[in-house]
């Protein structure tokens, strides 16, 4: 692990834009980029933020996905737009796709906006997030290259596929919830396996299929689907609705962004968007959803010193602290985007 | 326990109709009330079957459910339905709101149809097959009186707020998604608790907060959360689809089927239903899903006797079987049932 440094939002965005000018990504395609991963990064979601440039552009180089794509946006109902993303940049073609679906819900009320041949897209927070600043209720999925299995199965064949809710609050501090459908992240069970330490039960399986605390056997094994046979129905049911259902990649016909280095990811997404205006007056929805949100954060925790979290909550606190303090990279990171923005492609792409 | 007896289906079924008709709910939504219990008990999820009917009923007599009621339709949106159940039976009120999205699904290609002031409306499922045995994808969900405290609370405020979703496929065995929030019914708990068994950790905890496996101080205290802070985060957002968006109760503002004889129980539904031809021809479409769902099903499993199941596999099985053996019931059950078609009502009312 190289030395921690903290870089000013600022900074980052114009290294960042650097990179992506370079690589031949047009000026209005960097910016819904950047609002994804920069939000991420602001946002504390730093796994899924700026960093992921990195094997972004060396696929670019690679013509793995087009910088500058010919995204094309169909209506084929008036609730129902079809981005084909044609192999573009994931947070472009998913930026793409959520405002297209927060358009066409002004008028419907409702609309679902499905992506085809995207990309990695980065988290669903930034989505979420972007869908609250315009008023907008959101629920979105994107399917990801397989790590699971069928629940009771030894074929990895489902992504942890993730879903995400964005409810808008007037007060900014919008309800932003985001989740992969497996228990942890193959990279928690790294960290563990690096620092020695044992994982809890519950996280993986062993190659036999037997419950373990040891994290290299879980590595070689199974990580295992959130609430069991629940979330991997949900996944099942998110690699349909953003695979199957709009014509992209599903199951093992999608590709990872680190390990497949020959055909295009095939990503899909999807979004939800709708508008809580066509439901009830503005300030009877906010006055009961505050309500609600007061109910819960006002309630009494298990442990005096852990208040009572809502889904979003340290996202959007992380967010205001670090456009003061920056964002922290540890070095070699930071050093591979500025490498990124000067031209220079000599760097190791790994699995961060 | 008393004894378990098989009824035939057109049995069960003509003694709903005397009961629900005794009780004034006339015949189009006693209809809809049975289309969705009955199959419910068909597909093996009785303990939301027609067994419900007999707190419905009890509640018709104490005026907190209407058997006739006034339900209104208003179409705010062109892809938006939003249902006033006027406190009728839940499955009248929900199975008209999913009927409406379905109708407006065909014409925008995605709508929402959202449930104010309704009551239990049975289990997800047949909400879901009813949609795709229509060609439709449904996406849908309901808040509950709570059971269930925000992550880290020592309150209860929240439902299990189920989340169900039905895919459709040619051959009839939809993907019937449909679980609840909770890791676990407290049901599971009683059961546990009768027997002397002991309940697995991650279940449940005791008043203080600490994990047990105790039945008995897993009912005093609380019932957890499918995968800790994202079960609790997805119980949330479903309360407000359902519940704060369309204007129906909330937290702890939805009551007990069972415990609360005050006062309506103001549950809130909603359903997105999605039409699969707004997006692909027929045919592409489901080849990919059947792909999908192929290599799922042919993949192998840890155990060569246990088979990878699809969600909804059991319960589709199931109803092919019942339909021929019918509805097992215990006898006390199926007695108060009987009661109840003839209009007796000294019968007792248990959370069953």
């Amino acid at each position: 692990m190289s030395k921690k440094i903290w870089i000013p939002s600022a900074r980052l965005n114009n290294c960042c834009v650097r990179a992506l000018s370079r690589a031949g990504v047009p000026e209005d395609h960097i910016k819904l980029t950047l609002q994804v991963l920069l939000t991420a990064d602001l946002q504390g979601i730093g796994t899924h933020g700026t960093r992921r440039l990195i094997p972004y552009i060396m696929r670019i180089r690679s013509g793995l996905i087009k910088g500058a794509p010919k995204i094309e946006i169909t209506a084929p109902a008036p609730a129902v737009r079809v981005i084909e993303g044609d192999d573009g940049l994931g947070p472009v073609v998913g930026m793409t796709a959520l405002n297209e679906a927060v358009t066409a819900a002004q008028q419907t009320g409702v609309a679902f906006a499905g992506c085809r041949n995207s990309n990695h897209f980065g988290p669903g927070a930034p989505y979420a997030l972007a869908a609250c600043e315009q008023g907008m209720i959101c629920i979105g999925g994107t399917n990801a290259f397989p790590t699971m299995t069928p629940w009771g199965g030894k074929e990895v064949l489902i992504g942890n596929n993730p879903l995400f809710v964005g409810v808008p609050r007037l007060n900014g501090n919008h309800f932003l919830l985001d989740f992969a459908m497996s228990v942890v992240a193959r990279g928690k069970m790294r960290s563990a396996a690096e620092k020695g330490e044992e994982i809890p039960l519950g996280w993986a399986l062993d190659r036999e299929g037997h419950p373990t605390t040891d994290p290299m056997e879980g590595l070689k094994g199974y990580v295992l689907p959130v609430g069991g046979h629940k979330g991997y129905g949900l996944a099942v049911a998110i690699d349909i609705l953003a695979g199957v259902l709009i014509g992209s990649g599903y199951g093992p016909g999608v590709r990872s962004l680190f390990q497949q280095w020959k055909e295009p990811q095939r990503v899909g997404h999807f979004f939800i968007c709708l508008n809580p205006r066509s439901f009830l007056p503005p300030e009877t929805f906010h006055t009961h959803l505050e309500s609600l949100v007061g109910m819960i954060k006002s309630s009494t925790p298990m442990d005096p010193q852990k208040p009572i979290l809502l889904p979003g909550e340290i996202e959007i606190a992380t967010m205001a602290k670090r456009k003061e303090t920056g964002i922290p990279f540890d070095e070699e990171t930071w050093n591979a985007l500025v490498a990124l923005s000067e031209g220079r492609y000599d760097i190791k792409v790994s699995d961060l």
